[in-house]
């Protein structure tokens, strides 16, 4: 639980955080003037140019420093695709219903939030000081509201024990909670239903036929998965290599709350870092980040009922084990990095472990970049080992040979089972199933063709389990198969590739982003309601506000010149020609986190001078309109910081260009 | 119909091409170990930075230049909006049914196809050369068959008029052509049944009780308008101004065909220019952009039954009436210029007006930019000017003011109908449709008014209808409102804007940009089976490939070091180390687009030198490091040309680098 800090270290005020992000346009929910659709928002101009700049970042720091293969998949993706993948049967939340009035309820949010409601009752009938949380006074019918009921100690622990790992539990586990704590809707003062699984995948329908039955993807992972034989031959067949995709995803969450931190619609960034699971995933690049140090809370540390983090670096939590490989930790490294280099506070983050009942169902282990907020820690990048459970699904459904082959060193000398088919009596013996029951077939383990070679000699046939064909129970005679005990020299090994998936959510990072780079000039005794996001150059939405002193005609082609050299050299800028003053001009730039603001007056005209500021100091140089521009160019690239530029060009005390703030 | 041309001019060889996109995965059916999803593709590695680079420089074209306000919404929908914006009842495709076989047929498609085959056979019939269009041997079977039969000369100009204007006929009209002309589904050879709309929206259900039902948008254009006024806000309330946004749409195709070209998901690029109606839309660039000449086919053509253009300057085509006014004007030109700056082929483009019937229900006017594939003419790009269509309908459905407010030069008096609602006792007495009910009060027509005064004087009450409350017509008594006769001074004029709207398909125009700069070494007399990709250097997919001799150890370091240095320079690049000769490296390279080449070899390693290759003419320079590095900067960048650096670095004729092509 955290109420949140400004950049400055100050109480984060919420309430006119948001006003301030709405009233600028970040971002706004999706058809407001129909009533709005809860957990779909759209992003105005600057939420639109953040998240473009976040992307680039993120293209720049991934892709293209690891010459990944970036691909970009289909969103519609038909039923077999995600039943085999496991999403189908698997990709669920927990849904109570609340008997009274109808109310559908996401069953570990409804546990967090009674279990938190009487804690703070309790700390409130202790005495203790209370973190207020601000609530959307729209949705406080839905929070449960506290009571100052003291509790025994015993039960506040029982408390902390579960919210600590309130992801770890199932549905059944979550309603044994609801019956033995007697937790009830604060709406109607009732127990909700006991949960059931609710898959989140949006479902439609392709084709004029309705015969196809599909979803909307739930993560780009999929698409990168089923081309993998092509993107091992796009990279020359060389491993390990590295796929990654940009783009929408969506999960019908059952009850949208907090913004942009839990959204129906959201743009993800996916890493699918496929590796040879033989030799421990060492990584060639990990001595570049072995020395980083992060936050780690691990699962058994949350198993424990406790949050506390360990700090230490990545070289030695590999080391320890604590991190199980070279290239999961290459990657947290990374992560870390990336979330440094757009401007996250570095004290706000830690890496969690998934609990074993937390993970997907295709992860063997995951560990989630977590990101300090003012609603508490909020997942923003998972990083899972996925071994190799996609790609071997899909090959076994498809019989699509989604494997490496890789030569050996020293060829390998042993003796095995061996299948034959007989390809033109099989093809033509099963028709359309062919394919499916001589997958089936060779799918078989050497134990398996032992007993099945004895099976064929005594009988002439045997009996092979076809999912899907028949009635499951295929029968295959001799003269279209034979199983042999044979001598092998093998050249080259056949594997399939585990798969290391970093896996960003970028709208939750632009928010927590946002708050970590927000403040109001009243931390350094200036206006209260003068809101700030400094936001490092270049992430900012804008780089340049162009501000001519006032609308004189002579400033026009001043303006629009400087405006298209900005341009050319690969700097967006905005120019606010309006009529209000300038301080009120910089203040709603301050509030759309642009770092410089060049300011257009009659000296300009004079000798072509112009002023720069700086939004976090609000100090100012002047100089000639090529060194201005040089100087922005130098601030945007990182090639110098404000100290640098105010050490080289004069500062500038303009009385009537800025009130003064602090 | 058209088979298409290679960039030199010469034949396109579909299949050759089709193979080369797939062999280097520039495209891909989605899902294609599953058997695929036809209307659904995935870009791979090449595709997706060809993508990234038309959307870039989209951007930098039309965004940054016009400082349009990009945002980026939902895409997911709810029902009312689409209701409300007419894509619920009227955004459909006819479609029929084979009765024989159950296939679904799209209805203009099928009288085209069939009638093109007759047209075929008649000219086998008549002894004229026919052009084959490469078919997909898979779809054959769809495809009408031409049969050698001689028609009248009376019957050919009919069938040649009605594909002239085949996109004009509706549902009727396209039956009592099938009926008319016996029109029989080649693979069965009975006629169809009547044409039936289909709506090409894919449905969902948001939400986790099913009560809201959804649609996938099916352009990006409703988001946009839903936001004008914060979008007009954030502008500090000053018009002309245009949002823009890239994102993916879907459409339900009845039956997508030929690849890239007519797809289920695809992104989009759209502009909204918001602009005041009156005053006739004149634009303030459009002195830039009036001397560029395009080439036109209008309505009128088109209903004659003739496809001929028209060449003229935009100026003159606006100053004739032929295009209606400046602002669209404006944006037909710098359409025109963004084609032509990310390479498309100038004489393959042509701007088609729509047909009355043809025209979407939202449009007043549109013109297509249309490119010239090997399967014909190619909508790429729609110009519609929607006119106030979309944000009046928003408006009267919610009632929120999409209007801008304008200050009057001079001050306009005059006496009109005045409606006031007496609003504490209304909203209650009215409860939830309290909105919906003053909404249909408040959009009476000034006549309307007038009647109502009377009857609300003779009777005490009104009637008013309101769709969608009550059964249709609700009672208002004069206690509730008051309507009178008013003298009134205005300083404000309060309008709807009108709306002109570019919209661009990516997928399509990144699909003819390919063809358009397609073509093989043979054309100069070289091997035929080596294509080229001749793309400008700021749209290839990748700007440079790093190729080192051999595998011998000492290059590596070279290598890795010049790729870190191009990254700096912000230019991509690829190293190909793979074991195949450096000619077949090079080939490669070519079927990519990649313009440039760097050669590592033992002078390198001697001197530092290295070798520049340019792709289309294969000539190669000679220089050390540094220079090589700014010279590609110098090309990407579009600063200098390679005739340039030919004239500026000594020329290198490697005998072992490359196998000579001509």
């Amino acid at each position: 639980m955290s109420s949140g800090t400004t950049l400055k270290g100050q109480p984060l005020d919420k309430a006119a955080l948001e006003s301030m992000l709405r009233r600028r346009m970040f971002y706004t929910p999706s058809f407001e003037i129909y009533g709005g659709v809860s957990g779909l928002y759209d992003y105005g101009p600057p939420g639109c140019a953040l998240q473009a700049n976040i992307i680039d970042t993120w293209r720049k720091h991934f892709v293209l420093e690891e010459d990944m293969l970036e691909v970009d998949c289909s969103v519609l993706t038909p039923h077999d695709v995600l039943k085999t993948s496991g999403h189908v049967d698997k990709f669920a939340d927990w849904m109570c219903k609340d008997p009274k009035n109808g109310e559908i309820l996401r069953a570990d949010h409804f546990v967090e939030d009674v279990l938190e409601a009487r804690l703070k009752g309790d700390k409130e009938a202790r005495g203790q000081k209370v973190e207020e949380k601000e609530d959307d006074p729209k949705k406080k019918k839905k929070k449960a509201k506290s009571e100052a009921v003291k509790l025994d100690d015993a039960v506040v622990k029982q408390y902390e024990e579960i919210l600590a790992q309130i992801d770890n539990y199932d549905g059944e586990q979550l309603g044994e909670l609801i019956k033995k704590y007697d937790l009830r809707n604060p709406a109607t003062g009732v127990q909700p239903s006991p949960p059931v699984a609710f898959n989140l995948m949006f479902q439609t329908s392709i084709g004029p036929s309705s015969n196809l039955p599909g979803y909307l993807r739930p993560e780009t992972a999929q698409g990168q998965f089923l081309n993998f034989a092509k993107l091992l031959e796009f990279n020359t067949g060389q491993m390990p290599f590295a796929s990654a995709s940009i783009g929408k995803s969506y999960r019908n969450e059952i009850s949208p709350r907090a913004g942009l931190l839990r959204v129906r619609e959201f743009l993800m960034a996916e890493i699918e870092h496929f590796v040879d699971p033989e030799g421990h995933k060492k990584h060639a690049r990990f001595h570049e980040v072995e020395n980083i140090e992060l936050a780690f809370l691990d699962r058994h540390t949350q198993l424990s009922g406790s949050t506390a983090v360990k700090k230490q670096t990545i070289g030695q939590a590999v080391k320890e084990g604590l991190v199980d490989n070279e290239t999961l930790g290459y990657f947290l490294a990374r992560i870390h990095l990336f979330l440094k280099k757009i401007g996250i506070d570095q004290t706000k983050i830690r890496f969690r472990q998934h609990m074993a009942n937390e993970m997907a169902h295709y992860a063997c282990d995951c560990w989630d970049a977590e990101l300090l907020t003012s609603g508490g820690w909020v997942e923003c990048v998972g990083c899972a080992d996925r071994s190799a459970y996609d790609l071997s699904v899909h090959a076994k459904k498809t019989g699509a040979p989604l494997v490496v082959r890789a030569q050996l060193d020293e060829p390998r000398v042993f003796e095995e089972w061996e299948i034959q088919i007989e390809k033109k009596k099989f093809g033509p013996y099963y028709k359309k199933d062919g394919k499916t029951v001589e997958a089936a077939i060779l799918a078989t383990s050497q134990q398996e063709r032992g007993k099945l070679a004895k099976e064929l000699e005594e009988t002439g046939k045997v009996v092979i389990e076809v999912p899907g064909v028949g009635d499951g129970k295929v029968e295959v005679s001799k003269d279209l198969l034979a199983i042999n005990w044979v001598k092998r020299t093998e050249h080259t090994r056949e594997y399939t590739p585990n798969v290391i998936e970093p896996s960003f959510g970028i709208g939750r990072i632009l928010y927590s982003l946002i708050e970590h780079n927000y403040w109001t000039r009243g931390t350094e005794g200036g206006d209260e309601a003068r809101g700030v996001l400094s936001f490092p150059p270049a992430i900012a939405p804008t780089k340049v506000l162009i501000v001519p002193l006032s609308n004189n005609k002579d400033f026009t082609p001043i303006v629009h010149k400087l405006s298209q050299k900005l341009r050319s050299a690969g700097v967006s800028s905005r120019v606010d020609d309006s009529s209000a003053s300038i301080g009120k001009r910089y203040s709603r730039n301050d509030e759309l986190g642009t770092p410089f603001g060049v300011t257009v007056d009659f000296q300009t005209i004079k000798d072509g001078t112009l002023t720069l500021r700086e939004r976090d100091s609000t100090k100012q140089v002047r100089a000639e309109e090529n060194k201005i521009i040089e100087a922005i160019k130098d601030l945007v690239d990182g090639k110098k910081t404000w100290q640098d530029i105010e050490s080289e060009l004069p500062l500038f005390e303009g009385q009537e260009v800025e009130v003064a703030v602090r």
